[in-house]
């Protein structure tokens, strides 16, 4: 799989991928990574890519033609692509969507700011719009790598342990167990006794009982 | 205001952090911030900071005492500041988090693994827990960067126009409306003429209705 990043800021998205577990996922070449800037395709001598919006009001918008230059651009020897751009309006992203990313050959990012992306980029070129949530951000990037990670991760040969992901949360629909490490008592705590039996089945049974106690407890939503 | 990541990955974590929009903010002063590298508190020869979980399990879990003793250090002279922790079992991020963060004087983010931070230190420290959304992610430090950038946005002096952020999505409970820019005609699509008509009573209205019927078409769980 690979991750191509169109955006005003290629550096930052460097910085991240190539760093941390994801990074050590990518120099192993378990998916690869292209940072595409979309200043390269201002077409103007400025290198301008925004303007005043029409009809008033404060900040800028991201024009449509350096955007779709830039796609042009990165898709021109792709067969198969899944072109997503982070927008308020768009779809929440889930540990579904990730699993669903997972299987795709290659996903673009367009890392607009939220300010605003020309509207008739998005009618032109229909990306899939995800929202990462409620909230507000700067710019597209860092929801597009939260995304490249939480779907990266899936990826065989990324994390240690292939088959790690499966017992994590929301995955089975529940949230995690608490867990334990060294040393046996810390500042007066002590890890539980069962954990500490050596009995499987008994450990088992705990920690399916502790993560149906938080989930009910903490998002009793994901247990409808 | 100041932000502090307690993480394994400071390099990744001030490489966002001077980049883009919030680092133009972090240059200017508007707000600061600090890297603490946990392994710096690992208090071993090998600088491990994790080991096996307790009742046996796939992957590593992020020992207490590093982390806590990373916490002492970076709240030392500290009077007061805010203790985050990213956690899928944490409340949801949203716009009114980013709201009621952004009067802290001290944001400190626990960057963990989410394969597991030791139950007891967060027993110990009870950090504010806060999930960024129903998925998994490698580590804290992309999901805090996040949160650090929604609510840096919100600081004076951080955005080009102070007031900018009002008109967004999510602040007045209505996603936005759509956005145009030059040229009039893109690609045989061309702005909606009431943009151009100057009038603007007329493109208020437009906005406040097109905002609406967005909502009500993608999101309507946000009108009720």
């Amino acid at each position: 799989m690979k991750f191509i990043f169109l955006t005003l800021f290629p550096d930052l998205c460097r910085a991240v991928m190539n760093e941390s577990i994801i990074g050590r996922g990518l120099k192993a070449g378990a998916f690869e990574a292209e940072y595409v800037n979309i200043r390269d395709f201002a077409g103007n001598k400025h290198n301008r890519v925004d303007d005043s919006p029409y009809g008033g009001g404060r900040g800028l918008v991201m024009q449509a033609e350096p955007i779709f230059a830039a796609v042009s651009f990165a898709t021109k020897e792709l067969t198969n692509y899944k072109l997503l751009c982070l927008s308020p309006t768009g779809r929440t992203f889930t540990e579904q969507t990730a699993k669903e990313l997972s299987t795709e050959d290659n996903i673009i990012f367009i890392c607009g700011h939220y300010e605003g992306i020309d509207r008739r980029l998005l009618d032109e070129l229909q990306p899939t719009e995800i929202s990462l949530g409620d909230f507000v951000v700067t710019g597209g990037e860092l929801p597009s790598l939260v995304i490249a990670d939480a779907v990266a991760r899936l990826l065989p040969g990324v994390l240690p342990e292939e088959a790690a992901f499966t017992e994590e949360s929301h995955w089975d629909g529940l949230l995690e167990y608490p867990h334990y490490t060294r040393p046996e008592v810390w500042r007066g705590r002590k890890v539980p006794d069962v954990l500490l039996s050596g009995h499987h089945e008994n450990i088992r049974k705990w920690r399916q009982e502790q993560s149906e106690r938080i989930t009910h407890s903490l998002r009793p939503d994901m247990l409808l």
